[in-house]
């Protein structure tokens, strides 16, 4: 039995305002909304990430599914920049499988709060009744901000912080927190993703490295639904 | 009896990140959060206001505290400025008292969650168990995000958003939530605060231009405190 997206026995809003990075855990988020007949606008958060080239295929999504797309520039600077390897020049990136150490090295400080917090003023702005964004249960061990529990407390924040300005019953949304970087997989084949069209590699290179954390994850997912990887890596 | 701040029958703890706008509130918070022998760590949001010449003031407040100083970029575009007045090169500043509906023009949305969210990853690359804002009592009917309620809101997802990277005790405090503009000019005179050295006012002139809601609200602070107010303005 396939497993299927979590709404929390709450219907998928109206209108939602999706935090899409171009990856393929976000594309196929947005595609899953879509899907459910949402309209959607994307969001892309330029954060100064080496992978910036992400932002194009998050663009691309945007006009495969006919969603507005604005990208936010968060351009960390100086001191928030320095303990993570996904903005500083200076860091390595590390290979193979994330370890909860080589992991820690990749965390942009307080991230999820902060794309939320702009999905947030863009729901305020276009009138949607929700943000989605694609925390999966592979990210659950290390970033405590990948959590049904952060989730909530995120939601009931928002909506403290906002009252007057959000709908009443406005929802953040995770529906792949349950789900696995496989089953994600397997729904982006079953929802017909453009998968070679989204990018994971932290690297950057003209194609997907295939060795980083991210990579090997990637590759992993597609191994594990049993499904072919469009995806082409420089090495395996 | 003087209104004193209020931190919720906790101690202030050693290492605070203060969001610090070079304006009188915030001023006076980190002259305070000093006075009690606190290490600070100084952060100022460039969100593109028009009165951006008062980051130059929170630059000198740090200075004179011998506090570290940090700038965020935070310019916001194009959809999220337009309902702004203070960002948006076409608003209108309203003149006077604010009411309910022209302080809204004022209102960046999801202001103080993001402001915050880049206190509290500040907070994760330095060290420190607390961030400080300013609200007080007079921004409370307007601004949900300056209510006490927000404050625990946010106090429990920055936490949950960030476990294991913030110590277990990170707190958030708005000392001034209790107090009004008048009791913190009060406290500024009495912590011997550089008061012309703040700004406040919306438009961003040379000198504050004393009719717009900030200015307004400035002025009358001092005269409801009985006290000599040192700025000059343009026109009464």
């Amino acid at each position: 039995m396939a497993i299927t997206p979590y709404t929390g026995g709450r219907p998928v809003p109206a209108h939602v305002v999706a935090i899409v990075s171009g990856g393929l855990d976000s594309t196929t988020l947005a595609y899953w909304l879509a899907s459910r007949g949402t309209r959607l606008t994307l969001l892309s958060i330029d954060y100064g990430q080496r992978h910036s080239k992400e932002l194009a295929f998050a663009r691309e999504a945007a006009g495969a599914l006919g969603a507005d797309h604005h990208a936010a520039n968060l351009r960390l600077t100086g001191w928030l920049r320095d303990g993570s390897a996904l903005t500083s020049p200076d860091a390595d990136v590390p290979d193979g499988h994330y370890t909860d150490e080589s992991m820690r090295a990749t965390v942009v400080p307080n991230r999820n709060a902060l794309m939320l917090d702009l999905a947030v003023a863009t729901a305020i702005t276009t009138g949607a009744q929700a943000v989605a964004y694609g925390a999966h249960l592979g990210d659950h061990a290390v970033y405590p901000d990948c959590r049904e529990e952060f989730v909530r407390a995120y939601e009931h924040m928002a909506g403290s912080a906002n009252a007057g300005f959000l709908t009443e019953n406005f929802a953040v949304l995770a529906p792949f927190i349950l789900m696995t970087k496989a089953d994600i997989a397997a729904l982006a084949v079953e929802l017909g993703v453009p998968i070679a069209r989204t990018w994971s590699c932290y690297r950057g290179g003209d194609v997907h490295c295939g060795t980083c954390g991210t990579c090997t994850e990637r590759r992993e997912a597609f191994t594990l639904a049993g499904l072919p990887d469009p995806t082409t890596y420089a090495s395996w």
